[in-house]
């Protein structure tokens, strides 16, 4: 059952055998070909898309669409926080959920830039209560997937590369412009580091995407469609469903 | 002309002649009979109605659905800010929003609550920059309309009351429980005080809601209807959509 | 009965029965004609006159003589806080009034700049406390005397115009210039704002004065009289101690 | 030439060969026989008569009543800051001092527990700006003095004893309650560390008062007479002027 | 050449092809057998060794010994900041660095529970220079030395297990309780998270260390051996050796 | 007996009879020939020595080599903090030691420029916990020794000179370069201050170290020896053995 926390009347609330998922993207630039709030676009449809697969009650708090994402601000339509700020007001909405009752949140980030700020938050969360929760970046759980259908190599599937585009093109293909997306070359990385988004990586690192791209992408949307973006999502609807049950029903 | 921070693509911003809208709402209950995010449901709709009524430019920052409602965490559903997270939250968008070349910005509040940490954003960003950005509670702009239509007398039109309940019942008639309506009272008041949406007090005071009423409502929703719902709403946009207009063409 | 909190033994404070006044003001530019400390200076006397007419105990904190005026900043003599340091400052010293065991306290507002902060602070303390903490801007308690006594239109009781040039030639005559007082305008406004003290105003605005009038002033000194000024300073007194009285025997 | 500077109008301010003053006390107990606000009152009174004796222009900031006594909390009548609040609050007017113009400014401390955050504001103040700021404790300006002039011994001039008392009873004396001194002994102290306001330490310490003497006191008030506290006051307000005077000549 | 920020004179720094590192490690239990101070032990040993290694100058900060360590409160000897002062504090040293002139910076962590408020640090700090400071933890490089050596399955080198046991055996055995290492079992983890220090996890979680084991290890400490820590240290020497040669080459 | 914090075993942790030190130091220029970490250098192993010569039990927790010192920052080499962070960085860890059980705590200074920060956590500590920290500077506790050795005036035994020259000669004399030392001159100061670490001052300021010295040192190196630097160490190291165990069995 898929429920909306702004849709609720007060006396309706519960939350025996609850998760709520908090989804969390951003608002910066993705290329001249895909909408600068990609990541909060994708995450919220995923969230809905899990949550009617889900078996039981889920619950959504209201989408978060403005993240951290200061490495695209030299880029038009950037709307970033600081991490000191997302920290905190993150916190208190998590907070107040847990306040309300609710034991079980899954925050599911969409947004690499995020990860790190998200991270901080879990730790704090976990110190001041006795409840688990959990964070998922969403591309995480389908990592095999991501790499059978992948046309690219290594750096193809970075920041809207061939696996945000194709997911955009199945879920808001009006607002894709694949004219632009021109040819473009994997980002080569080194062997510490290498932007894809699938990669394991052994040095963490910051850099502004001007330094990866002229443009800001990472990775090959002229190799993205539609019905790869279809099986991407589909998978990864169907991954997060399971971890919501799974987490429904264990601990961790 | 209506457009969407998010679904523009990077490239693809421009600022001329915009008048950017900031629309800033509340989870909180709202009676037994209307959603916890009722505000947030009326500003983000009124924010685009207005767009669409206006005759330039305006461009809507992703909607907050989260303000400041301690007044309120009595009840279930209540997802609030601290005054202080909220500001600086607040800041760090709007301060985005004029680097990135916007100059006028329009904060739409629609939840009495924000009204104070609200202005202290305005009052800091003017202090930073030059551009003046404006504040408006919505219901400040109908007052004479609200006057006109309104069944209830003084303290039948605050939180969940007549007018919010008749917008709701326009809008989102499927999330509002006419049943659990009642007969309720006009909230008293003092002469120095009163909780009604367009009394004029001569003090500010603070008050948890559960000590105006136990289910936490001020006013009268059995006066409520959808028409009268659509005569405020509609007089909203229009009375928005003009001050949109005259603020992208006057100096504040 | 007036009482001075600093000048009490610890052993001889007791708060039976006791409404607590803190003053705020500013130190800005008063135009060419006033002192900086005009906010202040009137605010304090207005406590003591209205303690000395109330009919119970009335206990002064220590005034508070700086508030919040970044839009004066363009001016000597301006000492401004930022709004964040305002908060948590007359909140430590409010929560300590509290802690004392005094349970009515209201802070007395004679600096517009200070309202929004002002507010922040009586919420803050609402939802920490079970006290309800009143917050008013002496002048909102002398609408009707106000408009009764101008001689100035609207835009001529703004900042340093008719009406505290009159309080502060009644109170302070030796600190008033009137030989620079000039032929000034009233401030022309907008039909959504307009900067009176008397206006009541659809939006909310922040504007550096020297956008209002290159020597800081908003309405007509050269109306303003002693004789006026007391007429005003009585009717806020005799107010002011009318709400002490009706606050110390109501809940709100 | 003394000056307030609430009371000067914007147009005429001139910080040339100006030296500042920003009066620092607070509000605690000071036994069952003095008021709340004695340091802050002698502090002020002080500051007053160095300025009227100073050679120069001297320049008093609005005084400030309350400062850091946590230590004093037990106690009623305490109005204490956090050591934080404190910082920032003092930091930001004398920012807003500099940035005026004044070039000079000497904070004078009236009580003991504002002196490691002074001291940090003097601090900061230094780092941020080619100004160098004094701080001064008064009584550190008269030990020679107050040895000569003192009946008690080392612990008997500590916190509302011989010293602040006789002062008091000079300035204030309707405020001074002399029945209630009774027979007190100094505080004892030991090897590394002494109350006394006199004594120079090896090490520094946090001690609530309470600790020192269930009411509050440290020294002996039946020792003081208004005599003495004449001379202990013209000697401080000699030597501070005389500060003020070489500060204003001569770079720290 | 291997060098120490606190030997050296102020005019001898020089920063031409250097690359600095800052060690961050902890206070916390590491079961009943190895001493608190582990994670800082091994992370500042590793530098050094690393430092020796290393083709050009390597410059090591004071090293840090506390970190993030709520998780293991529950346990004597824990000495652990707050996420959000622990930003500040280490930002703060960064920044230092990088305003002296270095322009490569490595933070060193040997601490699982730091990793997301390290992430922080390099975020802002990338955000505010043009400098691209790298953050490892250590074991990220020797995940396949690991994998080779290790006599445990997975669950067996977590928190105070094989592994760190293994390399406090062979650099500081003085502080080993070898007596008290006990039959231990692997963590079992689930299919979503597993506490092994090489374990890739899909989701991130938080968990105080006593809800894993009431004794607050993970893993099998009875499997290790100095022989085992010798390899595992040279190994991680010899790579973080790599890595800073790498880096002082190379732009990330 | 002397105990490490960080070599302990979590299960080894007693802290009955136990006195522990936090050795604050800094990184900072000491003339062209002492190293950047001195004070930390110096006050570390202060610690250890007093430890030693200590009757019970005294645990080290672990040194602090980084203070405050933007007075320094014209010169390479210094690592500061904010005075801000330092309290809150130096509060938390402090608070652990007293969340584990240990009741007396000694913070040991070795930087002048710490004392302000450090005496406000003291102050913060002591108004949150029963227990009663202590602060000392090291060289208050010699002042008589070191009155007796002194070679130089007031003013020679100032940052880097004759004094912390003699100590460090005796300490680490491989980092000295007396070669460096050349013939200075004493800090002149004034009548209410000099820059001595023995003398009294009247007053307190702040003062970039290149405005009393375009080498950065004040005092006279070429007084030192370590002769001179072996007895003022020792002395200090007794005295602060007698104070560790006064400190243990007295309260103050």
């Amino acid at each position: 059952m898929l429920l909306y926390w702004y849709e609720i009347a007060s006396v309706d609330f519960s939350f025996a055998d609850t998760v709520g998922i908090l989804s969390v993207g951003s608002c910066e630039q993705h290329g001249e070909y895909l909408p600068v709030g990609t990541d909060g676009l994708i995450g919220w449809r995923l969230a809905q898309a899990a949550g009617e697969r889900s078996e039981g009650k889920t619950l959504l708090l209201p989408p978060q669409q403005i993240g951290y994402s200061p490495h695209h601000r030299a880029f038009p339509g950037c709307l970033t926080l600081s991490q000191e700020t997302m920290f905190r007001y993150l916190l208190e909405i998590c907070r107040c959920a847990f306040d309300n009752g609710l034991q079980k949140l899954l925050l599911l980030n969409s947004h690499g830039g995020n990860q790190s700020c998200l991270q901080t938050v879990v730790n704090e969360l976990g110190a001041q209560y006795d409840y688990r929760p959990l964070l998922v970046r969403y591309w995480d759980l389908i990592a095999d997937t991501a790499a059978n259908l992948r046309s690219s190599g290594s750096g193809g599937m970075g920041h809207a590369g061939e696996f945000e585009t194709s997911v955009m093109q199945y879920l808001y293909p009006e607002t894709v412009h694949p004219e632009r997306f021109g040819q473009r070359a994997c980002a080569p990385g080194n062997q510490y580091h290498n932007p894809d988004l699938f990669a394991r990586n052994a040095v963490y690192q910051y850099k502004p995407f001007h330094e990866y791209d002229r443009r800001g992408n990472i990775g090959q949307p002229q190799l993205a469609c539609a019905e790869k973006g279809e099986k991407f999502f589909r998978a990864a609807a169907d991954e997060l469903a399971k971890l919501i049950d799974f987490y429904r029903h264990n601990n961790f």
